[in-house]
This record gives C-alpha cells, structure tokens and sequence, in this order.
C-alpha cells in the first residue's frame, strides 16, 4: 500500500525488475530518470519501515519518523540544511543525534554538520549564554530552566530556525517539538513558538523487582538487566530516554515502591550509576525507592526509627555514598506504613518524622523525596477512602522543603473511575504531587483498549474549591505553596522488555499522554489523542481520525463494562483479572470487593455521605453538597457516595437496576464500536501492527462480555429483578462465573 | 562499511544528494545510470539491514538473508527466475514464503509464481507424489519420511532446480538447505544434495512457566504469551518455527519440567491448540511435559497411582481430551520423582510403571512419553553418578514401545565437562534419547562466550564400547533398538524474549548447533560453527574465520576458569551464578560443592574407582578400565574419577597443585584472546552486534578473573600450599569471595 502511494498510480515495483527497467529508461529523459530514482529511494525508505521488528512492531513509538512524501519533504528540506549546535556537550550532542535521526528519515537526508551559520536553511542550536544569540533580544528569562524557543530568525549569516533554551535540556525539548511539528506536517515557514513545563518534576515510577518481575506490569520484564548491569548498557535504555524527553519526562524512579534494600549497596548502586550516565544527557535523573528498614536489613541496625540518631546517621552516610557515585541523583520515592510496606508507625513516628529524615539527609545534594499518600491500615475502621486525609491532613506545613507528597489521583486505588482524592488542596501548606498509573491494573490489562488521557483529564480540571472556585486538581499542582517550592507529577510506568515496550500498540498513547499532561496539566486530552495518533499511526487524518475517536469512547466503555455508576473494586483478587464482585472473604475488610459495593436485596452503593461514613466531608463544601445530594450527584459517581434503592428512579429516567444494566451493555456495544471503526483501516496501516490491535479488541470484547455476564449474574442474584427488556440475561449461571480462575495472569507482584 | 562495499570505492553516499545528482545523472548514458539506480537499491536494501530493530540486534538469528554483493547475486538470480509449487498446502506455502523473504533480500527481488515450469531458471517443490516428478526416477524412497533430494535438473519446460521430498516437511527442510547454499555462496550449477535427519525426534525442551518465568532461562520471558493466547497469537512465534525449521527440529515442549497441572485443563489447551496451529506448517508438533499428580491436582482423584484403574482412566480420558483438540499432539516429557516432583515411587510403583501408564494412554494417538533418567533421591547414599543407572538398567526391556529414555550427557547435570552417562549403550532394549542443555545454567548464563558444539560433539564421539568398540553415543542414538523403535534428542532451550532470542548474539550458535547435531549427530561442530558464523555474522572469510576460532576455543576456556581437571557441580547454591567451591552446609550432600570434589589437606577429587564409589563399573569394561587407571585417564577427567594427592606429579609434568593454578588461567587468557580477535572486527560488523558482544566478553573476563581468584583462593585454604610461579595470588581474602551476594540473579527457578 505504502508502495503504491510512494510511487504514485501507473507505477508498480515490477519496474524494478531489470527486463523491464533498461527499456523504460531509455526512453526517458534524465529528470524523468532522477524522478524515478527519487520515487525508490522513498520506496526503499518506506521498506525499511516495513521491516520486521523495526516500525511495524511498534518499536519506534511516537518517534517514527516515517518518510515524508516527496512533495512534503521538498518543502520542508530547503529549511533544514545544515545545522549549528556545540556536539561537545552531551545534551546538544543527543539532539543534534535526533535530528539526523529524524530528519534523515523523514526527509531521506540528515542535515550537514556546520560549524556557524553559513546561508538561509539552517538549523541552530543554542542556550542563552550562547554568543550566537546575542544581539537577538529573546524573549527565554520567563522560560525557566527547562523551556524553549522556536523561533524563525535571519542571523548575519542567514535565515535559520533557531532553538533556543536557558539549558541544554530546554533545546533538546524544542529539538524534540521542531520534530513533531515536522512529524505533524505542520507549516514551518514563520516559526514562533515558546513553551515551558508548569511542573517541574515530570516522574516515570517503575514498580520494578530487582529480578526483573514487574509488578502490575503487562508489557514483559524490567528494562532494567540488572545482571549485565553495569558491564552492558542495552542499546534500548537510549531508546527509553528518548521517548522521554521527547515529551518532557525528567525523571525516573528504578524499582519498586514494595522495595528491596539491595538497590542501597555498593554494587547496585554502580549499576544504577551507569543508567544514570545514559539518561543525563536527555535531561532525567534517576531516584530510587527508599525501603524504611534499610538500614536494619542492610545497615546491621537494629532499628530503623527515625528519630535514632544512629539510624539518621546511616541515611546520612547513605546519602553521601550515593552522591559520590551518581552526582545528580534526584531522590527516594518512599511507601511507608501501607500494604505491609515497614515505616515511622512501627516506631509510633509521624509520616513527616520519616519523610523529614530522609529529607534531611538528601538535602545538602539536593535531592529531594516523594513520600506517597496510599496508605491504609488494617488497625483503621474507617472507610479507606478517608484514612489518606485523616493521616496526613495533620501533618500539613510540617514536612521540609524537599518533600513533595505523592498522592493518588482518588482515595480507593486507580480504579477505573474515582472522584479525585480529597488531599488535592486541603494541604495548602506541602507539595502535592498526582500519581496516575500509566500501568492498567484496573483497566484491562494490556489487551483492553483504554486511553487515560480522557480519565486523568477528568481529575485535573475536577473544581476543589480550594482555596477557591476554579482551584482545579491541576492549579493546585502547578501553584507552588511557596516561592520556590517543588511541583511535580508521577506517572506508575507500563514500560516492559515487550518490543511495543506498553505491551499494546495504544498503551503507548497512555506514555505519551501522561507525558504531555505532566508537561501541561492544562492540556486537552483529546488533542494529545490526535498528536499520538498522527505520529504513531498516519498524518493522513482519514486515519488518524477513526483512531482518536476510538481513543475518546475508549475508557467509558472500560467503566461501563467493568465499574459503571460510579461502582469500584470489584475485580477478582490478587492479580486483578477479570471480575469478582461477590468476593467477601478476604482477610481485611477493604480487600473485599463486597465492601465497595455493599449491594444487598435493597439496594447498592457505598453510603459517604453523612448519613453514612461521611467521606464526602473531607472536600470542599461546595463539593460535599454537590456530590452528597441525589438530586446533583453525577451518574457517574452516584454509587460511589450514595447507597441507592435497586428501583430508584434515576433522574435520567428508569430504574437504577434498569440503568445499571444498560450501562453494562453500552459499555460492549462502545468496544464493538472500536472494532467497526478499526477495521475500515485494513489495508491502510501498517498490517502487523493492525492485526495485532484487530486481535486485542476482539480479546476486549470477549472480556467484556465475560465483566458484563459475571457481573449481571452476581447482581441480579442480589437483586431478585428481572432483566430489562432488549437486555440478555448472561449464559450461564453465577457458579460458572464464581469457578472461573486464572492462577498464572501476569503482574500479581509474586 | 557495507555501505562503501556496495557503492565501490569512487562513489559516496553523498552522490545522493539533490543538489549533485541532477548534474551527474545528466552526464550519464542510461545504462550507467541504471547502474547507479542498482547501486543504490543495494546500498538501501543495506540499510534496511543496518535499521535499529532489525538484523542488527540479532532477531533475525542465522536467516539474515544479507543483500549479496551485485556481482554474486548477477551469479544467482538466473537460477531464481521464478517457482512451482502447490501453495494450498500450509507446509509447501511456508517454503514458498521462505523463497519469497530469502530470495527477495539476498538477490533484491523475489522469484515469479509460476503454475508451471516456463523455461529455464525455475525452482520446484515438490513431493513423491507429484506428477512434476514423473519420468525422474529420483531415488527419494532411502530418504524416509523428513528427507529430501536438491538437484538441477532438466525437466520438459526448461532447467530447474528442484527440491523434492517424501513429505511437505521434507521439501521444506530442502527449501532452508538450498536456502543455506546462497547464504553460504556455494555454487548452485550442478545441484545433487540428498539429506535426511538421523533421529526422528529432534526436540527442544523448554523450561517455561505458566506465569512467563524460564527456570534456568537468561534470555527474558517465556516466548508464550498465555494470557494472550489463544485469541493473539505472537507474529514471533511464526519466527520461532522457522529457525526451528531452518535446522531440522520438529518438536517443541512447551512448559517446565517442573511442571504445572494446569497445563492439561481445557482452557489451556486452547492456548496449546493455537501454538500448535501456528507451529503445524513448519513441521513442528506440541509436547507438554505431563505432572505426574495431575489426576490429583486437576482431575479430583485421590490418588496418582499407576496402577489404579481410575487413574488409568483419568489420564486416557485427558489423553482422548488432548487428541481431540490436537489431533497431531507430540506426547509427554515427564520428570518424574527427582528434585521433589511427583512420579510413581510415590506409589512404590517403578518408574516403567508410570511410564507406561502414559504411553498407554497415547498409544492410540501415535503419541509418545519421553521419560526422564535424571533422578537422584535424598532416600539414596549411593554416588549421586550411579543413581540414575542402578534405577533404570533393571527396567530396560520394560518399557512399552511408544516410550524413549531421556538421558542428559552426564551422570550429574550439565556441568561445563562430564564424561557420558553410562546409561547410553547400557540399555539396548529401550530407545534412548540425549538430553542436553542449551541454556547455559552452568557456563556462564548469557554473557560468556562458549560455544556447545564442542561439548556435545565431545560426548557424541564417545566410545560406549557396548556392544562394541566404535559404538559411539552417536551410533546409539542413531541405531534404533528394533526395528520401527523410535529415536531422539533433546536440548533443553535457551530462547526467550529477549530481542536476540537467546540472551547473546553466540548463544545462538547453541540453538542452531543442537539443531545441527540433532539432525546428524555425527557433524563436526567446526564445520557448524563455520556455517553458524558465516550465516549469522558474514559470508567473508576474514570475518568468520576469526570467529570460528573464538567459538572453538570458547568452551574449553570456561571449563578452565569454572571446572578444571574433571572438577565439577563447584556453583554458588540455587541460582548456580558464580563460583562457591567452599560450600558444604546445604541440607542433601549431593547439593554441595564439597561432596564433588572433596578437597583435603592431602589431595582433591571424588575417587570413582573400586576403591572408592566405583561409579566406572557402570561403563563398558575398556571404559572402565581405561579411566580406572591414572596412567590412562585423561587429564580432563582426572578429578571426575580419582582423588589425587596435591603433589601427585602429572603425566605431562608438574604437580596436580601446580597445574591446577595454571588451568585456571589458562581459561583467562584464552577469553582475553577472544576479546583479541573480536577487537579486530571493530568496523566490520555492525555497529550495535559488535558492541554488545565487545561488552559481554569483558563481563566474561571479569567473572572468569572472579571464578579463577575465588576458586584458587579456597583451594589454597585447604592445600596450603603457595601458588607456583608466575601465577597472582587472588587479590583479596577467601572471606571476600564467600561474602559475595547476587541474590536476584536470573534464572533460578523461584
């Protein structure tokens, strides 16, 4: 197909085949010659694209570069050259690897190499200090650290494109942008653009096992080969690098948040300086988890009391030696007191007495720690969702400077839909950071197709009303509580040793897009949705446009087949496949699906309003009253707050029990959806990387079905209604449901 | 480099440039420019080889299928003008689209399909049965069911090269040979090959768990995806088959040895059904390795015993479930009663019970039980060599006629040298398959260099003596014990996820060299090596030579750093990564390092003789004797065989002590002559290929240095003696290589 687009309608390969090629030569006239040679070059171009394991695995990401038609890649090669840039300094030097890269491909040509700027045509690279700007008065002081200019200048030597930063960081960003623009064909004749990150620290968390297991991971093992490390650098840790400071990522925590104290030793910590090498140059630094009982389990102590002098010592001495081996080391990310993880609690200290511990330790190298706020305890009665803000509410003002607190984006744990977590301004005084998880533990794994962007932009635009009206989860991300204090956002990484890297073809839009929204907060989910589909599948928008309408319906069909009406936690235990909402049993209460949902002969949903447990009071006022009334709740968060009648009448019109099954069934008939839309593209993308998305939403639909039958049945045997007209009642009995076990599904932190 | 090669010395790639084209080209009569136009598809069909992804990073193993020079693929490409084949057989298509993706890449275009043959330069595939071969009188009938015959022969509508077999296997196996031939630059113009395998079963064994973990695996994750399967199944299994298929082997066991129950249920054999369909065109069949409390675990019986008739029923009823979903299943392999799996001993039942309770259960299918000899049992005080032999001479005889013996090389377990187990020639009434290990559990894991070949080759040549001098192991794989008896060979797999399949670039050699020799036991691994280099690296000469050399010397040079003198089993406990000489506290003597080589103040070794365990007495009587006697043992197994004083004066000169140390680094100095020779490839291999094997030889330096100082530096403790001259004393104390932890290396089971 490719083929034949490239080589336009009367021409075929079988040219090429050499009876027929001297014949037709010598007929023609020698452009008409270089026209050909022209059209195979961008056929061969195009070839290598089709290569196996190269772009048609998924390899490449949103980093394609594919070909440009010739007409395109005209118009745009008389601006790029050459280009200018110091390669002596190693984030430049990434950089300008990327535009050969990226260019070469795109336009069948790097550019040269020059060393001033030498005609119109040019490409220059530089940071404010740089004396080739002088005298151009830009606009860069407002950009901070890591921003950018693009901007289309005449220099004394000529007209060139200039990218432009106050850090090598900030031109490898626009060196990253000028490509999209290109990937993107957008015009670049009259370039003017500025850009800047409103968060400053963009974080990829890796709940990585130091054996290479990934916890919650569906896309392979670790990255991380921490057996070749340090002597074997894989070629593909550049690879990961790339795809992050292409969108803005700078920072990357190792291993898990169950963590392992091994990673704190001598030798672990050489392996981790040679990762740290790899990923200097493109801007992002490396952070390791902290595990509490380090220094018991690898310091000898017999305490890890923070408040110990000895303990504090240890972290100390930690912290130097960690330093002197990797200088730019970021910081911990620690779990604490949750899920068996040890902490300050064991010692009866405060979460901030541990965070400022290790705080102190990290702050004369500048690093800084993330202190995460998922914790439970099975000592707390009260419903989970409040324990987080009961915890740590307290403690605001009291953590140092270099703590940022981590938290979730809602108080259960990354269920399909949460409202957002109501810590979100009610610690005005410490920096919030969100958590998302890139990762779909709750989401259908690696074979459903589910766009997040459309989810954590539901979250970031959610009003807290604090301190104000229009105080969105994202303005209280980007406003710092103190002049100079942290901001940040942490992504939990899908990223595996798979060769799609996500483990799916459109869980790399999930990288992609929590990369853009850590960049910006503010940004759309839907135009993210049309950048990655324009740069992973087609710049042709008869493609790219099915895709991101799939994209958009993707996660409200996830809901609606798994969670619909605002319902959570109900999948099957341990690994999270498949759903299990009759679990009842478990230990600890909040491990019980039965316990979100609380569905009885009566009625269903989880009463957090005051008549209940009172969740609700924990937000803002004008929150509380909005979602704590039936009558200006939300469908789509009714249960999650409300114990609700199975024959209430909704104020949509119906039953609840009739609505609630429809929701399960539109949820199926939005992934069949997905299927009609993607198979008008056979034969027009890439075919590898079609049937394998043909194949895993034939796997969603399936699995649906499987969440809509179990789920239905476990229900109506709570319910005693009949189904509602033009609804199915499910296959088989609930006992088939309830028998169905997948001991060896993936991820289940083992 | 390629680049410079394809283009010729005058012309550079900047010819490519528009500026400079249009003004040469104008110059040019056309058919130098068509010259030009066939330069430079060879220079991007070059490139394509050089993309990230591609051939470059191992993937696409030794079916690269490089772009030949224009002056060699002038040589070929009359003989390749077109083919004839019946492409509705899955099995005939499959070799088709091997000629299409081999032809297309190595001479730049793939043959024409032709219904029949058209002149001269075709090529026929074709069976017995076809009329095409009518009036040939090919002498097909000797070659069995999976040999075939290349010939060029003269057919009535021109000159063909044909590939004809007795089966469509056989015709594919015929396509990968004529295949082979280009790769290898043999002439083609007078074509009379006939080959056919020496053992009917040729069987990779893969130790993979149902969660994706490989026990023993250093190259990622399972290949089998099995929450995916059936409904997506990996395009990379459709690669795996047809390496598979390029070296003869047509048997797969898909899951651990250690094996999981639940393998056998319905939903997994949906998954298995899918492989198998995949894998059915390539001539490939499925095996499962069969737990033997299956009945129990899975099938609701009390018991698992043999002989119990609901048992019986059970495991025929699975058998009859199996067929029915898999009508071409292979069978079962079965660790049975060793290391703690279940087996009939349980029962007090003889492992010829349990054997052919299975085959019964088969036996209607056409499918086989491959039943494993390595047993070893904490109830058993006798030399854990003699045990496997002392359970299983008794039962020859015993066994139904669908049941092979699956022997391992040696009596202990794969250790880097181990004469051949004394079972091979001692059983003449029950087929006997070899089991060897590909996946180097004891040689290094993936960052050492050492080619098997040698290895396998050295215990395939061995002289059983039974029934007669030159009864090598070879000859007893190879002569079938009655006449329709079955035949085979086992390696255990070293293939994973990891985007070079086996964890490094040479590794791969050990996939394709078990091939090789499980196809013809009796090659020579030189001959292997050089076509596995040729293949996988360059058809040059001055680039396989050098690498020929490193993979002969390469295992040798672990035996000498790791094991040398006939010392063995000397690994650090459980994941068997590193050296630990020292350890003798784990709870079963036979799990000991110390219990092998049995180091004193007075001399080292595990005297095998009469006077000791007189484990000899189970080989031949001119084996026996000629390994009995220090005057004739070889120095390679002298520690294997005897315990030697410290002092005792070797034939070739020198005390034991002395020649120890300098065995040691022996192995040293043969892996830094690998890194010489490989040095001088820098710049003509590709970049990336080249780098990682660069990295991986001075890992292996490292841990070689590390073995070498740990081992000496123990044996030193115990002999007291100093170390000769001009040998380094190991740097550090003993106590510093015991403290050495690597608690998350790979592989180990868990």
């Amino acid at each position: 197909m490719v083929l034949h687009r490239l080589l336009g309608s009367g021409t075929t390969w079988r040219l090429l085949q050499p009876s027929q090629r001297r014949q037709r030569i010598a007929r023609q006239e020698s452009e008409a010659v270089w026209r050909s040679i022209r059209s195979i070059i961008a056929v061969l171009l195009a070839l290598i694209f089709a290569a196996p394991g190269h772009a048609e695995t998924g390899y490449d990401l949103w980093l394609r570069y594919a070909p440009l038609a010739p007409s395109q890649a005209q118009r745009y090669a008389p601006h790029f050259r050459y280009l200018v840039a110091d390669t002596t300094r190693p984030t430049l030097a990434a950089a300008v690897q990327e535009l050969d890269r990226g260019l070469g491909r795109m336009l069948g040509s790097p550019p040269a190499h020059a060393g001033a700027v030498q005609g119109n045509g040019g490409i220059v690279l530089a940071t404010a200090d740089s004396p080739l700007l002088s005298g151009l008065d830009l606009p860069l002081a407002p950009l901070g650290r890591e921003g950018f200019l693009i901007r289309s200048v005449a220099m004394p030597g000529g007209r060139v494109i200039l990218v432009a930063g106050n850090s090598d960081a900030g031109v490898l960003y626009g060196t990253f942008r000028l490509l999209r623009l290109l990937q993107l064909q957008q015009p670049i004749d009259a370039l003017a653009v500025a850009d800047a990150p409103k968060l400053q620290l963009r974080v990829l968390d890796h709940w990585d096992n130091l054996d290479r297991y990934v916890e919650r991971g569906y896309a392979g093992q670790s990255l991380w080969d921490w057996q070749k490390l340090p002597g074997y650098t894989d070629p593909r840790y550049t690879d990961y690098a790339r795809a992050n400071a292409s969108i803005g990522i700078n920072a990357t925590v190792l291993n898990n948040v169950n963590a392992n104290a091994d990673i704190l030793t001598a030798p672990y910590l050489q392996k981790v300086k040679a990762l740290a090498g790899v990923f200097r140059p493109y801007g992002i630094r490396v952070y390791l988890t902290a595990r509490f009982s380090a220094p018991i389990e690898i310091g000898g102590l017999k305490t890890a009391d923070p408040l110990d002098p000895a303990v504090r010592a240890w972290w100390k001495a930690k912290a130097d030696e960690i330093y002197a081996v990797i200088p730019d080391f970021g910081g911990f990310l620690v779990k604490a007191n949750s899920e068996g993880q040890p902490g300050p609690s064991d010692y009866k200290r405060s979460h901030a007495d541990g965070a400022n511990m290790l705080a102190d330790a990290l702050a004369p190298h500048g690093g800084v720690v993330m202190w995460r706020a998922f914790v439970y305890s099975e000592h707390n009665d009260a419903d989970r969702h409040k324990q987080a803000s009961e915890e740590f509410v307290p403690l605001d003002g009291k953590f140092r400077d270099n703590v940022l607190l981590q938290v979730k984006n809602g108080a259960i744990d990354f269920q399909p839909r949460e409202p957002f977590h109501p810590l979100f301004g009610a610690m005005p005084k410490t920096p919030l950071m969100l958590e998302v998880q890139i990762t779909k533990e709750y989401l259908g794994f690696a074979t459903h197709l589910a766009y997040l962007g459309t989810m954590w932009e539901e979250v970031l635009e959610s009003d807290t009303f604090r301190p104000r009206a229009g105080s969105t989860v994202a303005k209280v991300l980007e406003t710092p509580v103190a002049p100079r204090a942290l901001t940040g956002m942490a992504g939990v990484a899908n990223i595996g040793t798979d060769i799609n890297w996500s483990g799916s073809q459109f869980d790399q839009a999930n990288w992609y897009a929590y990369g853009r929204l850590a960049w910006d907060p503010d940004a759309r989910a839907v135009d993210i949705a049309r950048d990655w589909a324009r740069l992973t599948w087609s710049a042709d928008s008869a493609i790219a446009d099915p895709i991101v309408a799939m994209m958009m319906e993707s996660r409200e069909a996830v809901v609606n087949y798994m969670t619909p009406l605002g319902l959570g936690h109900l999948m099957a235990t341990g690994h999270h496949y498949g759903p299990a909402p009759w679990v009842s049993d478990l230990a600890r209460p909040e491990w019980n699906p039965a316990y979100y949902h609380r569905a009885d002969a009566n009625g269903i949903g989880f009463d957090r309003t005051p008549t209940g447990t009172n969740a609700l009071g924990q937000y803002a006022p004008e929150v509380a009253k909005r979602w704590g009334d039936l009558k200006t709740v939300p469908d789509r968060l009714l249960l999650w707050f409300h114990h609700v009648p199975w024959d209430y009448r909704m104020r949509s019109g119906g039953t609840l029990w009739d609505r609630l099954v429809a929701q399960y069934d539109a949820g199926i008939t939005t992934v069949e959806d997905m299927q009609r839309r993607w198979s008008t593209l056979d034969g027009k993308i890439d075919a590898r990387r079609w049937a394998e998305v043909r194949d895993f939403l034939a796997i969603q639909r399936q699995e649906a079905q499987w969440w809509r039958d179990a789920s239905i049945a476990y229900w109506q045997s709570v319910s005693h209604r009949p189904l509602p007209a033009g609804h199915l009642p499910p296959p088989h009995p609930l006992g088939y449901y309830q028998a169905i076990r997948t001991p060896h599904a993936p991820g289940n932190g083992k």
